[in-house]
């Protein structure tokens, strides 16, 4: 915050800044938190959505278009995790059709896939990170983690997504095609965009923040984990805190910047969000559709895979502007 | 349907009945078509969506409940394909957390899974099955099968479907838990079906099917492929040639009945709609509670993800009533 | 050996017999124990051989003619653990040549397989089975599976198996195709077929027995684990107590007969080998051409992958005929 | 080289330089080859293994002691073929034992592997290059690519492989670690290691070739196939077509030298060897250990698994001096 100096911004704007800076002083715990939602709650502030916030904003809806969100996947696409050890997106024919047309009467194709969850476009369940054996809600990995993965906090725990969304074009506001190697994106970066985008946030909303880094995809050489630029701990704290965001999400690999300056800690915004808020993320989304055309508020809906125990799940959601 | 236009209750079933005879005439061609939307087309019917369309569904949309009609995916789960030797689904652990709680700041779960696209709840694409040696658009599999697979037709062109969906309950229609084994549904059925809901089909409707069969759920000795009701040749044609289906899907594993009494072709209904229709299905969706309810007509949200040439993808669609 | 009453065996018959009942009446202890060969042991009784070992076995060799003990591994074999959810095997092309002969000037062709790591002829290491939390040499889970698996005893840590191989032929003895459903083989079974081979057991021995259930092969309804006949722990104590073996295996599954009558442990012949004596098992040995012409004396050799951590090692084991 | 007697050291030298610059001359045909064992054949020169060639060489053997060729298979372990999209080593738990010891009476471990068939220590066979279309023996990719890959010279067709061995150490006859970046190993190189050894070749052998590259292993941004030293076509050429060499093998990654001079195809050492002369290859093998006891000459022992149409077969060979 320390960068406002001078001008007009408006009584409001100082006002949210304050909030910010307030927030920007409280501390990450480093430790899982209890959930208000109660004791048995897997998935967080998902538990803001319901029938009449859902209903607020599918009436919200104007038009017809939509807007697709979601990457494509395929042999050869980046990746996050491949450095980690995690397998790469593979597709194969299980069925190939005869060769030679008319051989057969019946031409049948069939193929497999397998991926690591946190594949392409996707969402990150909470089960992904803790910290000290616990996550969200203070769940003992000891305890939740049985034969074949986590009992707790699972894709198949999610409720499909319906909201209200707001894409947060941070490059766009600072001008760039995509902002610079690790940048660390702050509260006031996110202000001062939602600013030239006469946007507000609402408590509840998934809030989407545009680096420009998908104008490199699908080059494995430049869009990867390691350094790009994401968001601050500190800003995605003022989402979370200040302006009651529900669930976050970005166009880069990890919505944090990498690498972290933690050393006992390569994702100190995914454990601030995950163990300590109950905030899922959506990742690797591909929002130059809605930047090109200026949408900065939808209906957001995403349906992740209801996959025993995941840490996450490939989600292709959509949106469709809201008036 | 649209030409049957007035006549008593009893005169319009006759006509309706009529109709479906003389759809019941024309034969399958056994022969993949030439698309109507020219030679590029790889998706079919899905091209009568658009955002006049779109808006239609959305603007009638009453409330904010949402009904969940994608299965849970989990080691163990029903298969429709492993007698074939396709691959079950399968997920693990790729980052376990350390055992004993708080050995390590960070606890780092992550897991991959593999599965046959044709696994859970699942959209079908053109390309699955074809005809000699010819999937939709006669596209070539000499031409058009690549070293990794279809270069056509595949997930990774298929759009998000935002349609008018309906609901025909065939087995609360006919008062039992799930039709019988093997029982072919007939255009008859569909119609009488629809006359006690009360629901009138649209051209470009997303038609879901109702045997019951996800009543055995998931009981991997009862819910299988090999003998389930669904779909004859004719109440598919009924509904895609008459009535305009946009989209067929069902409970059960493969939409249609099961065995095929063609001794060549053991799917004649999916190559009658996906080669020789443009018309995808989509498999053993969740109608439970839509059936439980009562809700007939709603807003049909599916976003299949976009794998490279993939035969088909796992979907989670959502269902919100419309008036 | 309770069965054994009255008769004039011969007293050859009888030393043997009083040898094996001295055997039976020590109990499996239903614990990891510790090895022999100290604290760093995680191959257990593969410490037998040693050069001098291998060179006596080496030197017996009498011709070129070589039986091959490993099976086919093909999509749709026979698979132990597809109803504990395990992968069934998958072998797909990565790279498939361009259809139309001639078309490019190199014919590119690569495939990758997935397997269960207990597919086909393999070897089951000491870390598959432990007792209350522990394995051979006592090493506990919470100690030694890390982020990935065992780092103890896996398949990395195996040595190449150089030894004398000796075939036991119950079938054969008891005049059957294949021993009967469940059948448990007890150690009279076994002496009796030895004396009628005229086969005598030396300290370090690989004993292959041999129930004839591979005649059943490839019948996936047929050749299946849970009622298999094979070793009683009876069986198994005489080997491996009494006549020091050093590593046992068969046609079966799973070497021991099944269903075990312990309700909370399925394997008390694994866990009793591999926990409590550090003996490694060979499963879905092809015993048929040794056994067809009568070869009960080889040079053994098989070799497992040094897989990381793995719990199980495919293998393609051959036998050479030793005077 | 037989045909080379009688002479002094120098003049043989002279001969078989001579012999080598004959064989240079003649060129790679690129075309796909009839096997001079018959239409029927699968795996060319591994014919030249019979009991006779086998009973030769296993008495020759001296003592116990055996050398390990293969290297491990771990997640993260260096691939060839990653950057052509195919996936890497993966192996994971799909039965982790319970958390907390003691906790069940059975401690269950399972685990699966996938990997790309050309990963660690393997052997190529006969259908993993073909030239226009068609593989060794003139088989063609659109007679026998079936729904499943190859159902000629697949990996299942292979004999286990008991054959003299001799290592040709390239790196220490040139006193370097490892050879350079992209070296080509000509014929005079393997004549002058030869001769430094005192090593004579045999019609039938497996021949070794160090390039010392496995030094660098596994680091995989130094052990690479895209710039490796290796065989040069003549090289490859001389140990076929004059010294009857009946399998080639390499610490290398792809045991020819890349990458090719050739722009249309990029393994042309392979597409000579398997395709026009019926040579399989054994790749990435650990030498050090025998080059590091001068042992040159050995029983080589290496057994396939028998995957159903594979292009290849993860190998543990074995080696065990002779005299």
């Amino acid at each position: 915050m320390k960068r406002l100096v001078g001008g007009a911004a408006g009584l409001c704007a100082v006002a949210v800044l304050m909030a910010a800076s307030t927030v920007v002083l409280a501390q990450a715990k480093n430790e899982a938190q209890k959930s208000p939602w109660g004791p048995d709650d897997e998935i967080g502030t998902l538990n803001m959505m319901n029938d009449a916030s859902r209903a607020d904003v599918l009436k919200r809806v104007t038009g017809g278009k939509i807007y697709d969100l979601g990457v494509e996947l395929f042999v050869g696409m980046p990746t996050c995790c491949a450095p980690f050890g995690d397998p790469t997106f593979q597709i194969w024919m299980t069925h190939n059709p005869a060769r030679g047309s008319g051989k057969e009467v019946l031409s049948y194709s069939g193929d497999a896939i397998s991926l690591y969850t946190h594949t392409g476009t996707h969402i990150d369940t909470l089960n992904h990170f803790g910290l000290h054996g616990k996550i969200w809600n203070q769940v003992s990995a000891d305890d939740a983690v049985g034969v074949r993965g986590w009992t707790k906090s699972g894709a198949d725990k999610y409720p499909p997504i319906v909201a209200r969304g707001v894409l947060i074009d941070v490059a766009k506001s600072k001008n760039v095609q995509h902002l610079p190697t690790s940048y660390g994106i702050t509260a006031a970066d996110l202000q001062e965009a939602l600013k030239r985008q006469g946007t507000k946030l609402r408590p509840g909303d998934v809030v989407l923040v545009r680096t420009g880094l998908m104008t490199l995809w699908p080059d494995v050489n430049k869009y990867r984990l390691l350094d790009q630029a994401g968001l601050s701990l500190e800003a995605a704290q003022w989402l979370v805190e200040s302006q009651k965001a529900m669930l976050l999400g970005a166009d880069n690999f990890g919505v944090e910047n990498f690498p972290s300056k933690d050393p006992v800690n390569f994702v100190p915004v995914h454990t601030y969000l995950q163990a300590e808020q109950g905030v899922s993320l959506l990742e690797a989304l591909w929002l130059e559709d809605l930047a090109k055309d200026g949408v900065y508020e939808f209906l957001f809906i995403a349906t992740p895979l209801k996959m025993k125990g995941a840490t996450a799940s490939p989600i292709r959601p959509i949106a469709i502007p809201i008036r």
